[in-house]
């Protein structure tokens, strides 16, 4: 049976593993204060182009998003996201778990137009009742999104302004943020992003890593500033690892001769030539979406047919007749699997 | 200047005033264990028809939805609301504060729809994910609601219907509940309502009391009983009131002799005077509603006009040149103060 | 039957009742944005000599201390209190509710000793895992006592210092303020305690209204600054009054003529009667103290007697034989009610 | 440099790094739903001879205590542990984060007397006020403690009749449960703490895992029923760990060919060993404890002495001139490192 069902379906990269096993027999001290989180976060800081930033390891996505959100948010306020935002639909309500709303504006294609939070924001402040509503206090967005999309350096400076205009720390999410940085076409690097938006978390579990996603705040003005007592707040969160250099070991890995992007391209070029298949073959794809997750609106016979030989990802509906279901390639994806799905299409 | 800007801008019935001054060297036990709170919720359960009930006593709206809501709902679950709900909206994440997400459906004219309500539950619980997602815990509808419009008793059979089906109890924020009741051609009673949902509050702050709700848990089956150790919850949530008394006196009141309906029911017709006037002069009524709220949709002229003799209520824009505005009428509007405002018209 | 049981079984000042009834044909604008919460806050700011300060009005003790708490307390902190402090007992949790442990020190006689708390905050930034633990946040004290005892001006001087050398505001619970500023003895006035601490709340509910506590905060540097968008935290505590006239009218007239101490005095009068028979009569005095309330150890016998023709407070057993009662004056006693108790001893 | 600094500055089992390696090509579905888990389930019910046992894992010792605390409790309750509890201390108050107290009773070595906690249950419930406190909810226990102390069967016995006779469940934190079962003297088994107690954890941390422990509801009766949705309070928590085959992989292995207990036994041993020198060498041991912490009451001058050659815990000052250090084995200790420290002391 193929799987091409989620991107963290396999354990991590090679070099992760023999690492783990060769460093098996030496003491390090707990909780992120060793030297291999210390080499990892110069790495981080160094691939961003960010020297003032602030990095913290923590070890999956949910636990990552409700750590940062919850530490950043002033009381009074909410984090604002698309509907289709992870923290929004998947997170079993880890956000409203520490005391915060999610509001929620329409997405595209996954992603936030900074019209629509302009708009909202205008409103909001214009509303002469808004001392008893939720204020917005920062902007959440995913880079890739939900839907594999990604954004443009332009959309992001565009939502960036807006999110500051109004006080607002713009957050990214990038539990696939490998996947984004190396998609055909894009024109973000990672230093763009770390010079555009406040904090950021580059994910580790769904590229490469066993588990891990490392936390970086820019410390930069006002709105990147990190958290006072943030390791605090993580222990706070139930989120401290105790052998914190198991996360530095496979950040400070994946940060070394480019693995990190290296693994994710492959990736997307693995999910471009099935893109290409599949269009070649007619399938309807959900999204034009350039990273390693594809949606394609299937019928029931056409999703039967494939689920006998691969184990996809199941969306939603589409209409009484059709789904929406997922391919997703990742970073240990081989050619071999590429080509037996191709075959099946 | 006339004030028809909301039914909360005036103190209380007479009747609560001079019994307040009454028993004012007359000592009572604390925390709502004194006579008046006994008599009260004696004639509350006469009214409701429900000797089984179990009644508190609140102070404020806010406060009774965050400590109900919250009381009742398990911690893997969300209220579920219709977009425009009080909660949702203008409770500045009071409910988020307590750990629960708000889960939204389409309003219609105010009103959840029971249809909506039947597909997002059968859509949840089919999603192979939902583990990963806020559960449908408790149902939220106000009656009327906050755009006066009110329920007929077979779409509040509907909505417990569905509610009961997916396990949740439905709860009735009745701030106007008097109003609801009272409105012309409603053939909803306080029985019935009492009848037909698990645990509703009973408004007095916006009915002719200074201030207080009257929580009533029917504790009629699983859905309806009164959560464990409310009083300490009340507590918890900083809502119990040393001077009970105060909200035992104050309800007893209102119950005593028809008062809170014949005090709301007058509202409803100053409302039904007013709402002749305006459509005789062709003005727009935003909403179909028969309570004490009326919206209009005029321009700003109009606007200007009306506001500079009377304090009106200001809701939203509805397009460029139009806002919507609402004249409220209360417990408390006289024949004189309905005969001015229909010369300003 | 007499009622010496506690300070809040009676009504208000008859100047409260009486304003009640003449402005209650008056309509004011909602949540505090009305002429007499106006004049409250500037008396008060005048009776504080602090022309800075911030004011606002909640409904119960409480309520105020869990909006204050949360509003202050950075995510990682608690509040430290004594032992028999108020929120660490008698609040069923309300601060906990809010996510923040109330951290405890040895109470003597009630109090809290500044030596203490300079020790536990040397010993806390010593310790090398303080960072996986709960940062000392605030100070809360109250003033009078759970025990009616009282702080000196040089005490509050050296609790003050201790806390802001340890970047710590420091709360004062005024539920009995007016008690502890009228005590014979004191050296302590409204505008020192204003001048010394950071926040405070002017309790209204045990002195002489029917419910109301006044927050002041003074706005004079980083420890004592109002928390942004104070007026949400409230409503999100569900603690806004929406009739905040209420409040207002009640402070107003509290503040005016020097009602509110001259009231509290009286109170402080009985109970030095009070005390002075107690001591005749060769009863013992569980504390020292000079405010309202009198906490005497007595037998079973005895406290039989006594509870035959008097309500009184039952604190807890003190040995085997032996039980701590309280007799408590008010705003209210009469000089008949204690003749009546005094020869009933 | 050796290292006795804790039992968790290592890495795992090599059968655990080695399994780890032999997987890392195959795919699995995520968030536990694997057969590896499955696999570890059925392994650690049979170790408890507790077949409807239901069984979790999560990643760390303060998540799993924060989430299965928050799950359990009700919110009208707290839970109650001794004062040097970790929850209490070293937790940075993830457990009020949750909303709940952690109730302090006085601690015997480490350990809860059954007797405190009778007396202060008895006390709580005999209080005219207990409504206005927070409710015991649940007992925490861990086994072995902070101090390496362990309870005997007869202690557990008695904790849990009154735990129950309160109605409370009773919850072993056993991050250190491996050493507390193989200790020299110990009668109790695993099996026998599965009948006795209604919750607990077997940690993996710290005995031989990188990472993981085992959460295990007995399901027996009312008190050790695991809570409704369990999974989406994980989830809730940010404690759903995405590849949760790492943690099923982790305790499989553990949990064949007695490995779990076999290598906490000799982390024991070699604790004995260190023991019998120390008290050879006339050192004052703090704790009569049996297990793999070992506290020594020494001098600023030894402490330094030993500290040029070994990394030491440090634990508190004992008085002014004598410090309490730790001594810590653990699974991974050889008898070559133990040779060398007894050679230094």
């Amino acid at each position: 049976m193929l799987s091409f069902e989620n991107d963290y379906s396999y354990g991590a990269c090679p070099q992760i593993i023999d690492r783990l096993a060769a460093i098996n027999d030496t003491a390090y001290p707990g909780y992120g204060s060793d030297d291999l989180c210390a080499s990892a976060k110069s790495r981080i800081k160094d691939a961003c182009d960010a020297p003032d930033a602030g990095v913290w390891f923590l070890v999956g996505g949910t636990q990552t998003n409700q750590t940062v959100i919850d530490s950043v948010l002033p009381q009074y306020a909410g984090v604002v996201t698309v509907e289709s935002g992870h923290p929004n639909v998947h997170e079993a309500g880890a956000i409203e778990a520490t005391g915060h709303k999610v509001i929620t504006l329409p997405q595209h294609d996954g992603k936030l137009n900074p019209d629509d939070l302009a708009s909202y924001c205008e409103a909001f402040y214009a509303d002469d009742n808004h001392e008893h509503m939720v204020f917005p206090g920062m902007v959440y967005i995913s880079h890739s999104t939900e839907y594999g999309t990604i954004y443009t350096k332009s959309e992001l400076e565009s939502i960036a302004a807006v999110s500051h205009r109004y006080g607002m720390p713009l957050y990214v999410d990038g539990a696939r943020l490998g996947y984004a940085l190396t998609a055909t076409g894009t024109d973000v690097t990672l230093a763009d992003l770390a010079r555009i938006v406040d904090v950021l978390y580059i994910g580790g579990t769904k590229v490469g890593a066993l588990f891990g996603e490392a936390v970086v705040f820019m410390n930069r003005d006002e709105f990147s500033r990190a958290p006072k007592h943030f390791l605090t707040l993580i222990k706070r969160h139930g989120a401290l690892l105790a052998k914190g250099w198991l996360l530095g070991l496979q950040f400070d890995t994946l940060f070394s001769d480019g693995l990190y992007l290296r693994i994710a391209r492959r990736a997307n070029e693995a999910a471009d030539r099935i893109r290409a298949a599949l269009r070649e073959r007619g399938y309807t794809l959900t999204f034009d979406a350039p990273t390693n997750q594809i949606f394609i609106t299937v019928d029931a016979a056409t999703r039967q047919r494939l689920e006998r030989h691969v184990r996809l990802g199941f969306m939603e509906k589409a209409d009484d007749t059709h789904v929406v279901v997922r391919i997703c390639t990742g970073w240990s994806t081989t050619d071999e699997q590429v080509d037996e799905l191709i075959a099946l299409l």
